[in-house]
């Protein structure tokens, strides 16, 4: 990114200097999301709001290999103070300094070198492949909070509905199946998503069944269809989770209709304890990490495929 | 009430019969609510869907002396089946069988005398006085539950926002005072409940407080306004909590307004443990509860000064 | 159970006639439980100080079909009185009634029918078969309530340990394979009971390992062994729960021995929610349930292998 | 501390200079602590195990202010790295790092400055007095910990007892009546401490009371003793939680001697987000902290009365 409200486009960058404290990492590979695109919209005042500096390069699905060492490692690209009254507590993913990232108005991922000043970034990935592990960071670690959150809801042999089944609603799939005896009802009109969602433990549903009553709602789109028909899927004391930021709204009034005795959430992001948890998920090699690799000649074209939908799994830039 | 859609009206009824394993209950006194004025206007098609049946005695907050023993109780006045998933976990506030209870499709406490046909529904008085005690299950627990859902997200020396500080508000003002180390502000616009609420341990304000981050905003009003501005209020890992029956809605979108990384919960009754906590809390002295009493000849101007806002306290009658 | 300090024998009863609100309930099979050979030996002074009335029925795990519809159930065994404190907040295990239960001091489900008088007990089956579905009401149920109790401190791809592997023990592995992603090591000298546990999801060693660093060890043993050994497992943060009652202590000093930042819980029987959970998960098939099984004239083989440890899976007898 | 195994003595230290990223310090209070006077016999294998270094200067309560720009602040003293699983989720106490600190192996607060190297232990004092603060980070923290981790296990109107009422003993009573509706017991031999536990809102008592069944014990005491009495002392699901460190043990089996279906704990130290609350406790004017101030020249004076248990509050050295 190289100016507010344009295109990105590949520049020559010269590689960045650790500072006293600071590691660098060569990048094996970094994953591309749909935020990536919105940020080639957010105007300078926004952005300048958040604290981004232009330009940064983009990408915040990292995992590479720490230079001096060689050692794998993911990284978490949100930034926290540490200090504060919320990083103190494990709640990082709601630290104010968290407004810009790597790879949010700050050098990120789809470089040769990232420059990595806070340790808590760091998550050895043991024998997972670095080339395609950055997904774990973002994609993966966004769906386990919202499951994380809504796990003391779920009772055994109840359901829980995920609106979405695309790469982080795939995820949330896998986390309900492995951390709860809850049956996974995984809802996306496209068959392929459909699929993968059915290969990795959930039953699928092109719409959210009538009349059921979920202890959990994950939703991973955001509309006001699927915020209605989610609210309404919430049994008594039961989750409705908004994940998904298409902007949708309810239209109704909220004391007859949010689910009774229970609740409603919605955030961004994910800490680094999610993080260092989905890392240990996959290294344990209980959750699948689907990914279609491209080369770094080739980011224009998986953009293009992101961006209609068409990719089967998280689109990772090898580089 | 005597037909569906009429005035309450005072008749003479037969003093109940208790059966096998049924307690008789003599009245000492019964709290007026608010819903009280809306049943008179629930359609007999609604009102059967409820499972109420008509006609039916007023009241639902009761307390009197068991007939036998002459111990004095209060009476939980929510219906509950004691055996369902919810009710086996202390849920019982969400139990589908508690949309009629004792003084809605029941009969209620404005009369000489209830039969409980659940021993659950007996909370034992201690020193307390019955006459006065009945809104400590109702005005009391209601608000007892929505405090405690709401404690986890409490820090210390954090601020608590009491939305409508009358007769459940005035009690979530205490028990927030009571259970935590919050900063409490309760905020209504008659100055009496104001004063009220600072005589009890918050201060008070007119309005919600611009630019607040409040950890938790519970509102007892529930209108588009108070929606909006208690949204406003919550900071990051807060909670607001919708009690208030108003009807209100939220007109955004819910991905960047509902609070971050916190929850939005509404529900409407408590449970068992709730009342007896309460209960527990007004026998150690810890809570007061403000009442204007009157006699069962003037319920009708009771009823009419508490549908005019004007009552100082819970209107009890005396029997 | 005819005399206190005596051997059970088999004994013609009549049939029980159930009172009003009472359910008469024709047994399909009844699990064998350890307890019902110590049982033999309680003094006359100890059963009746927990108010046990002799003679009674032995037979605390059972399951048949509701007489009047031929709906099959399991029955919760143990007793507790639904209106205190703890039975209205869904910890009915810890219910000051609950010394006296079906099968111990009252008419369990060692003959052709039982009278259930409170309707919490009954837990509907669905297509699983009631002759062999009693032990997930005793042995399933009071293992998961050690695994609930323990889930909040197991993180993922961390390590769970479970200290004899027998009909308890077992069902534990199951339990903390489904509800968590913790990596499960079942512990027990005996070989079959290993491989059992293998079969169900664990690995398996003959003794606690050396140096391991666990979230949870789940103790079914209990000796001053088993504690000195399940105590050291323990990593920072993590728990040890008691169930085995064999009687041991921790020989050191608490100060500098008991797991840091953890906890050390122990506990028998288990809460009307357990066993509706077991049930939950036994009726998705996400649990096995091994049982052999013996006729009524079989029933003094099969106290004798279960005296002698030799079963394999819980001896149901099957009336 | 100038040797393993000899006693401290007053020496001239050369100003500790800031590396980059440090903070110093200017001292203006330290409290002492018994452990200072336990650190003089430590051997030097076990020193050199915790990772101590010799020479350090002890003091472990420290607050004083920011050289550079005046703020006052409060020291946090235990050392963690931040980074590691435990860290990243609030649960630094328990930091495998945490071994050395501020004060024991690495230099604390008895000296004109010291150097902060990580930006998590500094706690703004706002108006509060940083001669006298020092306590609060430890004394307090410690004793906030505690507490902080029985709260779920309090109901409203129940009891709490904390046995031994001096220093930490003082702040958990205070903490108790801040957060909880406990009816709290301070349980001390000492007339004075009990005095004081009284002047702060405790019943007091010489003994634990016969037959009290309480929702906790909190025991800074830990003799065989005081276990004994306090494990007796809690009721059905409640908590035991040991905080003294004189190496007290349980002579009982576990199995019918731990409180049913509660919990024990233990540990030492607290968490940064302890020492975060205690400090905004205190700021908001909740709790007391009852200090007798010394001078650097009365050093030995104060040690003394501390080790004869004749201080009327922590001592705090002014520096």
């Amino acid at each position: 990114m190289t100016e507010w409200g344009a295109q990105a486009r590949p520049v020559e960058v010269p590689d960045p200097e650790p500072g006293p404290g600071e590691v660098l990492v060569k990048v094996a590979g970094c994953g591309l999301c749909r935020s990536d695109l919105t940020m080639r919209h957010i105007p300078r005042e926004a952005g300048e709001a958040l604290g981004w500096r232009m330009p940064f390069t983009l990408g915040h699905e990292t995992a590479g290999w720490i230079a001096d060492t060689g050692e794998p490692v993911a990284l978490v690209s949100p930034t926290s103070c540490g200090t504060c009254r919320l990083c103190v507590r494990g709640q990082d993913s709601g630290c104010p300094r968290g407004l810009a990232g790597r790879g949010y108005g700050r050098d990120g991922g789809l470089a040769p070198y990232v420059v990595v000043s806070d340790r808590r970034a760091l998550l050895p990935l043991g024998d997972l492949d670095p080339r395609t592990a950055g997904p774990l960071t973002d994609a993966g670690a966004t769906a386990y909070h919202a499951v994380r959150r809504a796990l003391p809801r779920i009772t055994a042999g109840n359901t829980a509905v995920v609106v979405g089944a695309g790469g982080l609603g795939a995820f949330a799939v896998q986390f309900l199946r492995v951390l709860t005896a809850a049956h996974v009802i995984a809802v996306d009109p496209l068959p392929a998503r459909r699929s993968y969602a059915v290969s990795v433990g959930a039953q699928s549903s092109a719409d959210t069944p009538d009349g059921i009553r979920a202890d959990v709602v994950l939703d991973f789109v955001g509309t006001d269809e699927t915020i209605a028909a989610g609210i309404a899927a919430v049994g008594t004391g039961g989750a409705y989770g908004l994940i998904g930021s298409s902007g949708g709204k309810l239209r109704g009034p909220w004391f007859s209709t949010l689910p009774r005795d229970g609740e409603v959430f919605t955030f961004q992001g994910s800490s680094i304890a999610d993080a260092q948890d989905v890392i240990a998920l996959a290294r344990a090699g209980l959750i699948r990490n689907q990914v279609e690799e491209f080369t770094f000649g080739e980011i224009d074209q998986a953009y293009a495929k992101l961006a209609a939908g068409s990719l089967t799994g998280r689109a990772v830039v090898v580089l």
